[in-house]
C-alpha cells in the first residue's frame, strides 16, 4: 500500500536531500523544549510504561477538554482506527480516502460499503441515508485526506443524526484537525450527547510533527472506550511517545504560530497554484493541497520534480482520482517557493 | 490483564523508589552508547520510519543469523503474536504461560486448546501428538514464562516433528533468548529446514533492557513473513526503536557482560533461596525465578515485601498455580541481596 514519507524508495532516483511535499507535517517543525523532555527522562525507556498511561491521559483529557476516561490511545491514529473496525459489523467508508480504512477492514474480514464522494469532494448524504444500518462503523476523514476539506458543521449535524438513526456508529478522523480554521470543535459538539454513538481520533503525528513518535488518541464515551480497552495491545505507546504527550501539549505558542503560519502559506500556495494554467488545486481546508494536472500525467510531473529534488504524493494509489493528481503539503515559505517556480518551469 | 512493572499502580502503598523485582528486565541496564545515538538520530522523529524498516531489518538479519526477508517486526513480541493469531484456525497453548496468549486468541474470537505444563513445567508431548490438527497454532515460551525453563533440544526437535505431521504451525516466544545458557539456537537449529512450520520470536525489551521502546522481533519463512506483513499495521515501530535497533545488536561487549553477570546472580539467587525454609525456588534457566510460598499465600508476602519497598509478581493470575506463588527477577548483587535478607525475615 502507497503511503507519503516514504523517502528512502527514491533515494536513487535523486541524490541530494529531497524535499518532502509528499507527507503532511508541520513546516516548524517539533515543539523547542521537546528534546530536552525526552532526554530528561530517557532513563525511562528500561521500565515498561504504565500500562494504563494514567498521566498521559491527563494530559490529553486537558488537550483535548474532556475526561480522562473518555480517552484512547494507539500507535499513531491507525491503530485506533483498527480497533474500532474490530467491533463493526460493516464498515463504511466514503473515497478517495486515506487507504488503510478499507485495508484495515479487509484484514478484519468486515463487510465493506464503498461510496464515492460527489466530484466536488462532498459527501452524499441521500445515499448514506438509504445504506447505514446498526452495526455499521461510518469512517469520515474530516479533514478528509486527499481532498483536504473539513465537513461543515450543519453536514456532520446531519451525518451524525443519520448515524444515531440508524444505530451505527461514526469515526471521525481529525489526524489534521488542528490544521483547520476554528469552525467548530468535534469534541465539543457531541459532548453533550456524552459522545454517543461518534470517536473522534486525532494525532500528534501532523500538527506537531512528530510521525516517528506514533502517538495517536481519540474521543469517546466511556462505554466505548472499555469496550476497545478489551481488545488494545498492552503498552503500545513507547516511553519516548508518553513523555513527548505530557510536554506538547502544553506549548500553547507552538501551537497557536503553528496554525497562523500553516494559514499564511495555504493562502500563499494556492493564490500561486491558481496562476498556473494546466492545472487545478482544489480548495483546502488544511495543510496539504490536492491538485489535478489538467493536461499531464501523474508520473511525467513527479519524475521532473523528482530530478529537482521534490517529493510530491502521486495520488493514483487513491483509484476513484485517476492518474492525473497530486497531493502537495504546505512547507516553509522557502520550500514552497521552490515547488512553486519548479511547477512553473515544467507546466 | 495483571502484568509486571505496574509500579504506579503501588506507589501509594510505598512511598519511596521501589525496587522492582516483578518485571524481568537486565540489571544492567540499557547499553552505553544508546542515548547518544538516539539523540544523534533524534530528528528522525519528524519523519516517518521507512515503511519497510529495511536498515532495521538489515541490523537484525545480522544479529540473528538468518536473511534480511527472514524478520518480521513488531511493536513488542507482544504485536508479533497478535498477528499470527490472526491466521490460526485454532490457539493451542500451554499453561501458566504469559497471558497475551490466550488473551489474543480470545480477541480474535479464535478456537483455543489448552493444555496444563506437568507438574515440573515440561511439556506433554502425549496429548499435543493426540491433538494437534492443520491450522493450528501452538505457542510456547522458550523459556517459558513464569516456570524460567527452557525446552531442551531434544524434545523441541520432537515437538516440530509433531507440529509439521499435523501440518499445523509452531511459534517459538523466546524473548528471555539471550538471558539462558548457550546450549542450542533455534534459528540455527530450523535453518535447514527453512522455518517451515515454525516462527522464532524475540525482542529487545528484557535482554537490552528497553521494556519502554517496544522492539519485538521474529524469524520464519519469507512466505511466512510476506503473509504476516499483508496484515501489519503501518509504522509501528517508532523512529527511537529504529534507531536503537540499529546500535544495540552489535554491542557485543554488552552482550557478553549481561549473559555472564545474569548467570552469576542467577546462582547467588538460587544458592540463597535454597537456605529459606518455608519456600520452593524452582530451577530456572533465564532471568527470573518462580518460586513456591509452601507456608504462606502470595498477598501476605507480597505486602510485607511491598512495605519494604520491594516489588515482586504475584503469580495468581497464572490461575494454575494458585495463591502461593510469587516470581522474582535477577537484578544486582546489592538489590537481590536486599530481596534475600528480606525474605529471610519474613520467612
Amino acid at each position: 500500500m502507497e503511503h507519503g514519507g516514504d523517502l528512502l524508495t527514491y533515494k536513487d532516483e535523486y541524490k541530494g536531500e529531497l524535499i518532502d511535499f509528499s507527507s503532511n507535517i508541520n513546516p516548524l517543525g517539533r515543539p523547542e523544549g521537546l528534546d530536552k523532555a525526552i532526554m530528561d527522562d530517557f532513563k525511562q525507556v528500561e521500565a515498561y510504561p504504565d500500562i494504563q498511561y494514567r498521566e498521559l491521559k491527563e494530559s490529553l483529557a486537558g488537550y483535548l477538554n474532556c475526561e480522562t476516561n473518555n480517552v484512547l490511545l494507539g500507535n499513531g491514529a491507525v491503530e485506533i482506527i483498527n480497533n474500532f473496525i474490530m467491533f463493526a459489523d460493516r464498515v463504511v467508508v466514503f473515497k478517495p480516502s486515506f487507504s488503510e480504512y478499507e485495508l484495515r477492514a479487509r484484514v478484519h474480514k468486515k463487510d465493506l460499503l464503498i461510496i464515492s464522494y460527489l466530484e466536488d469532494f462532498s459527501l452524499r448524504l441521500d445515499v448514506l441515508k438509504k445504506s447505514l444500518k446498526r452495526g455499521d462503523l461510518l469512517i469520515l476523514g474530516n479533514p478528509n485526506n486527499p481532498s483536504g476539506l473539513r465537513i461543515e458543521e450543519s453536514i456532520l449535524v446531519e451525518v451524525y443524526k443519520c448515524v444515531k438513526d440508524a444505530d451505527a456508529f461514526l469515526l471521525l478522523d481529525e489526524a489534521f484537525y488542528e490544521f483547520c480554521p476554528e469552525d467548530y470543535d468535534s469534541i465539543e459538539l457531541f459532548k453533550e450527547d456524552g459522545y454517543k454513538n461518534v470517536g473522534i481520533i486525532r494525532a500528534a503525528t501532523k500538527f506537531f510533527a512528530l510521525p516517528g513518535l506514533r502517538l495517536g488518541y481519540a474521543c469517546a464515551s466511556e462505554n466505548i472506550v472499555k469496550m476497545i480497552q478489551t481488545i488494545e495491545l498492552p503498552w503500545s505507546i513507547n516511553s519516548v511517545a508518553n513523555t513527548a504527550g505530557q510536554t506538547i501539549f502544553s506549548d500553547k505558542d507552538y501551537i497557536k504560530a503553528s496554525k497562523e503560519y500553516i494559514q499564511i502559506e495555504r493562502e500563499y500556495l494556492l493564490k500561486e497554484l491558481k496562476t498556473i494554467k494546466g492545472i487545478q488545486a482544489y480548495k483546502s481546508d488544511t495543510n496539504f493541497i490536492l491538485i489535478k494536472l489538467v493536461d499531464y500525467d501523474e508520473e511525467e510531473i513527479f519524475h521532473k520534480l523528482l530530478k529537482k529534488g521534490i517529493l510530491v504524493r502521486k495520488c493514483s494509489s487513491f483509484k476513484e482520482l485517476g492518474e492525473n493528481h497530486i497531493r502537495i503539503a504546505v512547507k516553509d515559505r522557502e520550500k514552497n517557493s521552490i515547488l512553486i517556480q519548479a511547477l512553473k518551469k515544467f507546466i
